[in-house]
């Protein structure tokens, strides 16, 4: 194939970011062949049997060895053991990806391990939906949302811009970007947010005078979005939060000020206040859909269902 | 008609929701003719432009005079006033209700002045989209989406039966409730998520360190869903939080209490609480798919763009 970036690219991990980058890449035809390992034999199954991966290695080791592309695809706090135990097996020249939510504790974890003469670019593609595993991923995933590339100063600049091109055909925008960078935009682009759709879905599940029936059923008028962000995989999560600590308790501490100005804002009866800040964040909004990274259409697009 | 259900419906202001009635009532063919007004001379305009309503009057009275259904569709802090400038023009037999989002407030404004021999029955639809104006309305909007009425102990029975069968016909679902409870889950389901929603948007957009364009550029993260929320009518959510002030102050004690508890899990590393909690809020999800009340598409069924 003319495009082809990689001979062979191994991806560890197998859920919503592994099985899309899978259908991309065959979809891109920029690797001659692609492995994939899961710790789990269900999901090694699961993959075999829906044509996931070119080859299911039972293996770390043999998932990793002759690859020219290795891609990191499990949760944060398994990064480092991941990576201690791939090591040795690793060819000189390779490179050691990975799509974690988080860079500065990848980095940590990961990189000591690295051997001489393999490159580690650490990567996040910014996309993905509420649901998880080998079955869940599409070859669209990463169209036209961007990927940050967070090389370490003194990076092999050929194996960046080969990983760049990579992402690239696989539909993405890309974007360098330094750890810490990225750890604090993320904090507030997505991993805050993320908490606060948990918390506001664990206060309506706790309430005693509102059933859950009633929560369910009188959803559309707001909760149901809150849903679907606090639907995604608890063990990613729990990861994040553990592993980008700080910059997620300074935008919560943000949040919280804010939050109880407003507050104070309805005890008091400050229609004026409440009135101003309202109208400040419509504007973000149509900020974010002339940049293309959501649809104008009402509700996102959601087709009514005719009803009966 | 065989299917009508009033002679004349006069929609009292001409935003999101009497604009998707007007279009909903014409699908369904259960009224004879529509009336609308609006306060603004440039929402008449519109209104009159675009085909909505089979007549747009200049005056209150004129809208009300003769109708046997008037729905006042304006924000909730302006129902009283409304209400007591229609008074001396209904039609005795003629029903009044309206769609405000906060019914304790809404029955205790409007209720004082609706003349002896007109019925009451107040109402609000959950449905909604973060649009407003009267063309951002659609006929599909209450298609399998509840319609709560509230009428007060005592109410004609014969109005409130054909009040919902007005609703069912608009594609809804039809429940009664009292005020109290309504305001409490209306408090958990969509008032505090909108206002927590407008809250994480103001942080974004006040963060110096990090700037708007990136906040926008990197939204698909999970961000761009409280936008979406946030963008919502400001003047009709100040209204919302002031009239329903004890129930949304509740249910905020209630979340800043779990936040936390969260944050606190997260400051100590406690991880188990964290997975535990992320892993009870899916199956919230689950129900609400069950109930029809959202997609099982992923990211609600965005369609991804096409690079380029």
């Amino acid at each position: 194939m003319d495009d082809q970036l990689y001979d062979r690219v191994a991806l560890i991990g197998l859920g919503l970011i592994a099985s899309s980058m899978f259908w991309a890449i065959k979809r891109a035809g920029v690797a001659d062949e692609v492995v994939g390992y899961a710790r789990s034999q269900e999901t090694r199954d699961t993959a075999r049997e829906i044509g996931l991966c070119d080859e299911v290695c039972d293996t770390l080791a043999e998932a990793v060895e002759g690859a020219d592309l290795v891609v990191l695809c499990v949760p944060v706090g398994a990064m480092g053991a991941v990576a201690e135990e791939i090591a040795p097996h690793l060819d000189p020249g390779a490179t050691v990806t990975d799509v974690g939510s988080v860079k500065k504790a990848v980095i940590e974890a990961v990189g000591p391990h690295i051997p001489d003469g393999v490159h580690f670019v650490p990567a996040h593609p910014l996309a993905g939906t509420e649901q998880s595993g080998p079955r869940s991923g599409f070859a669209e995933l990463f169209d036209n949302r961007w990927t940050l590339l967070v090389p370490a100063e003194g990076s092999d600049s050929v194996a960046v811009e080969r990983l760049r091109n990579f992402w690239e055909a696989l539909g993405a925008h890309v974007e360098e970007m330094d750890a810490d960078h990225h750890d604090l935009v993320l904090a507030v682009t997505s991993h805050t947010p993320h908490l606060i759709a948990y918390t506001m879905v664990g206060v309506a599940d706790d309430l005693r005078r509102v059933t859950d029936s009633e929560v369910i059923k009188y959803s559309a008028a707001g909760f149901r979005d809150f849903t679907r962000i606090a639907a995604s995989d608890p063990t990613m999560w729990r990861d994040v939060f553990l592993t980008n600590k700080d910059a997620t308790l300074e935008i919560l501490g943000r949040f919280t000020e804010e939050l109880f100005a407003l507050q104070r804002a309805i005890r008091k009866g400050d229609g004026d206040h409440l009135h101003a800040y309202f109208t400040r964040t419509r504007a973000i909004r149509r900020g974010i859909i002339e940049a293309g990274q959501d649809t104008d259409a009402p509700n996102f697009g959601r087709t009514p269902k005719p009803k009966g």
